[in-house]
């Protein structure tokens, strides 16, 4: 089927005279998980992973991924003619090294302008330039071979109402104007899902799972337009963006609008997020900042009425999982389990509480071995029988009204090896002691990614992923700048500041493959603490409100410290939890939140 | 004194129709401590701070000094008509932005173009341009009013053989026009003192503590030139730099060689060290490519043999310091003892050291609340007996053939209080802790700074320097890029890769004003570690063998782990020095090394 596809992928490319063809994982968004009509290149490779980039020549086709989708791209691209490059593997080129090998002089690179975005896109350029070749991106390829692609998705929009959104739309537009004249812009470009979502207080269902809608915004300082396919609208949604002053045109006419900005209008935009056919589509002589999107930041701090929100979002999402920690290991061994069926019914237990919309992404649960594949989703084909005895990881979360939530527990389903209860006690010591930080305001998640890395690093042993990530609020799970990560990734502002109200994960981990994987992940508000003559500390509130699993834990290997924050958390638990469970289940929590 | 001296300066301004003038502190290199010739700032405004920037205008005279010398700098301001702006308090306007404030439309502002490196130049350039105003930069206004200044020095150069220096000249030539190969460049500009000492393997004495030679180098791939004092050469050094190809010709004829650069050379340079009047006077037609030195790096990771002198220089340091430590505290209360005296014989007993070249900075001596002042240097005005109670902060160094040691130890000589003591253990948990880090290859000193700073900041406390400094080798005791630091400032690369071999003090401390002071300090080489399937791990090697006064330790504070890392460190020092002392001094430290 795969050659058959790049067959005729080929032959488009040679009526064109394209000698290279890039088809990323993108949509015009820039948007981390993509909707069906997007997935060209999981169409052009068979290969179904999140994140991947395919880059096919006359003779070659290669698909480029990083370390998580390794196993599984090996197997996907059997037989189908297309090479698996492990990314940051030693010795595999990158993908900008590969265009610039294998381009020839003179020759021809093509891809989508719209899934590329500005910044890489001028990457592309400059190399094409060297070879005195030439750039095609007007044109999608895949589109033209791929017979039954998905429609785009044109899901109804709803209103957040100002009780869960915290502010109001004027008062959004008001700040980013203000922005905009701080840097001396007449026009704002927006093109990411979230960041339109969050100034509109709306919401969609465009991308499985993040509640967004396809569109994009232009904010000037007298009026404000949203490119949207108008089918998605409803009456409530037209009266709230007329009550805002937002008129809206056809999402697919933006290009065309691009076109007609006057040279007199300078443009902020983001360069790294707004795609490279928009970024071209601008007249030349129109002056543009190439910026992040003031809305980044605005959207990762979380408003009072936010914060109180996602608080509760967490109390009824603590509910599902406590009710689901004393289901699962008061009849693990004695009804069938298997790590599909417990995650329904997980995904039932949520459903159950009031607000609930969607969970917040696919449930990862891996049982044994399983876990130490860091983003295992269970597939019919590789889900697995749950025994009384090992570790079951299990990270997943719900949107609700209130909030969004993202939690990882590993739970002992039966005796253990000495060496999981001692990972799994690292694992504990390091989230309950990032969790206890105190630090002083200006602090990035880089400064601080050490404090949960020591109980590993300390033997040697390290987790291949960052420590944290900040959370969408009814939007993407996984947002920036906010993040707990020690290196620099490109793209990324490791250095960004906590500030009061930002939500970060704190979800370290360790993977030990063929064996066990063990995570524990909390979710903490950045606070304020005291001010003092040294400066204005810091400190976070945890919000998540499960218990850590007491049967891997070994207390001899925690210092007295580390046993009290873990003794603190776990009686807070109970506090809050307690109330809302029934009398078996608070009893078992009463048990799992003892003091140790 | 000053006024008669603002106003020659002011009418020779007016004579060029300058409307404001900048004397920073600074020589031709972007060194920084100066020489004598160099100290234009302390002779316009009065101010003798070793850090501090001057601008005068016709009717204003302002001098922006940081927080280590507000005290210093408004007492020797008094009745100068210089005022003191206090850089990076609340609503004191930074350089720049005093100059776009006060600058007039089409006004000229002045500056020594040898004294302002290539960014700030530019900096400077862009404030007058948006002014439509104009710069003056080819005259250096202060040398023409004052009378009795200083010659330039021109120490006598000295070759630093191999065996010291560990690489070859040639070698080091080798590697430099290797990355210039690399970045297509034919010509390296190199103008930073330290960086030219290291290459050429010589150093001089041209900056008081920094044995380094007023010079410029130029490398070409077929030929090196030194721009150089030839007086400040003998036959030996001759003979040295014959023997690597190397051509000198005179210091200040390096302006007119610059000009005359052709336009086919791609030239490298660092435009933040380089200065602007040589980046001015390069034709415009030639390639520059602003980047860092090249030798910054190569400089910072010292070869094996370097590491081993080293740690034989702290070796010898360390006797002068145990000694030192015996003959402070066993004779305190019984013989007069100041502030310089106490400095003075430790000098002494540096001196007696074998291969001992000099000071490597002005010993900071602080009894008592002369503690918390953190660059405090006693002068005879300031100088305090000291007496058999409180705290003695003693931060000092010294250069040797085979290294160059920086030291900070706090002495109890007799009571103190229950909070010094506290503050004392602290300081040491957190001294402790950071050389104890295990961290995988990639860390920055900006990742692992919060180790030092966590003791403080869970209680609230904080010290306003950073923990540490990469330490030069028989050259400045501060260093690059290597450093903890977890803020961002400007010109520093805070995310520099901890390399194997460099070298970088751990230095915490806490300072509470009218109080007391305390600092500990030792030097920690980067050492490879393990490397396993998690990746390469790193470590320090602790290289000062000088005990931590035990006196003021509170064992209770610390854990176990924290009793174990200071008794481990306690027991090296032990045997290291004990073999080196006399009996009483080895009892001493005996009783000072024993396991708490």
């Amino acid at each position: 089927m795969i050659p058959e596809r790049l067959a005729k992928l080929r032959a488009e490319m040679k009526k064109r005279n394209i000698s290279m063809y890039i088809v990323p994982t993108a949509d015009f968004h820039e948007s981390e998980y993509v909707g069906e009509h997007f997935k060209a290149r999981k169409y052009i490779t068979g290969f179904t992973g999140s994140a991947g980039t395919a880059i096919i020549t006359m003779t070659e086709a290669g698909l480029w991924t990083d370390a998580r989708y390794f196993v599984q791209a090996a197997k996907q691209l059997e037989g189908t003619t297309v090479t698996l490059y492990r990314m940051r593997e030693e010795g595999v080129p990158t993908i900008e090294q590969f265009v610039e090998e294998k381009l020839g002089q003179g020759e021809c690179l093509g891809f989508d302008g719209r899934v590329i975005n500005g910044k890489l896109g001028a990457e592309f350029k400059k190399i094409v330039e060297k070879k005195n070749g030439s750039l095609y991106v007007d044109e999608d390829l895949i589109d033209l071979i791929w017979e039954d692609r998905p429609q785009l998705s044109k899901e109804p929009v709803w209103v957040m109402d100002e009780k869960y959104a915290g502010e109001s739309v004027a008062s959004k537009l008001t700040a980013i104007r203000k922005e905009m004249e701080e840097k001396d812009a007449t026009l704002h470009l927006m093109s990411s899902l979230y960041n339109i979502a969050w100034v509109l207080n709306v919401r969609g269902n465009d991308i499985n799972y993040v509640p967004v809608v396809l569109s994009y915004l232009v904010i000037a300082k007298k009026f404000c337009i949203w490119f949207v396919q108008e089918e998605a609208l409803d009456d409530t949604v037209r009266a709230h963006l007329k009550a805002n002053g937002i008129t809206t045109k056809p999402y697919d006419s933006f290009y065309e609008y691009v076109k007609t900005i006057s040279t007199s209008e300078t443009v902020l935009l983001d360069k790294g997020v707004v795609n490279y056919r928009i970024i071209n589509s601008i007249p030349k002589e129109v002056r543009l900042i190439d910026e992040t999107d003031p809305a980044d930041l605005m959207k990762a701090v979380k408003n009072p009425v936010q914060l109180e929100n996602t608080r509760n979002a967490h109390i009824k999402d603590a509910v599902a999982m406590c009710k689901f920690m004393y289901w699962l290991k008061t009849n693990i061994g004695k009804i069938p389990m298997t790590e599909i069926s417990v995650s329904d019914h997980l995904a039932k237990l949520r459903a159950e509480q009031e607000g609930f919309l969607d969970l917040s992404f696919d449930t990862i649960c891996g049982y044994a071995d399983h876990g130490a594949i860091v983003h295992y989703a269970a597939t019919p084909e590789t889900d697995r029988p749950l025994e009384a005895k090992g570790l079951l990881l299990v990270d997943s979360g719900g949107h609700y009204l209130e909030g969004t939530t993202d939690i990882t527990r590993t739970f002992v389903l039966g005796p253990i090896t000495d060496e999981e209860k001692a990972d799994f006690t690292r694992v504990c010591r390091s989230n309950i002691n990032l969790q206890a930080t105190r630090f002083l305001y200006g602090c990035s998640g880089m400064n601080l990614d050490i404090v949960a890395r020591e109980p590993f690093w300390e033997v040697g042993k390290d987790y291949k992923h960052g420590t944290g990530h900040g959370v969408g609020y009814v939007l993407n799970v996984h947002e920036g700048p906010n993040a707990f990560r020690w290196q620099k990734t490109p793209g990324r502002n490791e250095a960004a500041r906590l500030e009061e109200g930002m939500i970060t994960t704190d979800e370290p981990g360790i993977y030990i493959e063929g064996k066990y994987g063990i995570r524990t992940e909390s979710e903490l508000i950045t606070r304020k603490g005291e001010k003092n003559e040294f400066g204005q500390f810091m400190y976070f509130e945890n919000i998540t409100y499960v218990p850590v699993d007491l049967d891997a834990i070994d207390p001899d290997q925690m210092t007295t410290v580390e046993k009290q924050r873990l003794n603190d958390y776990h009686a807070m638990v109970y506090k809050k939890m307690a109330p809302l469970l029934n009398k078996e289940e608070a009893e078992f929590l009463k048990e799992y939140t003892r003091a140790i």
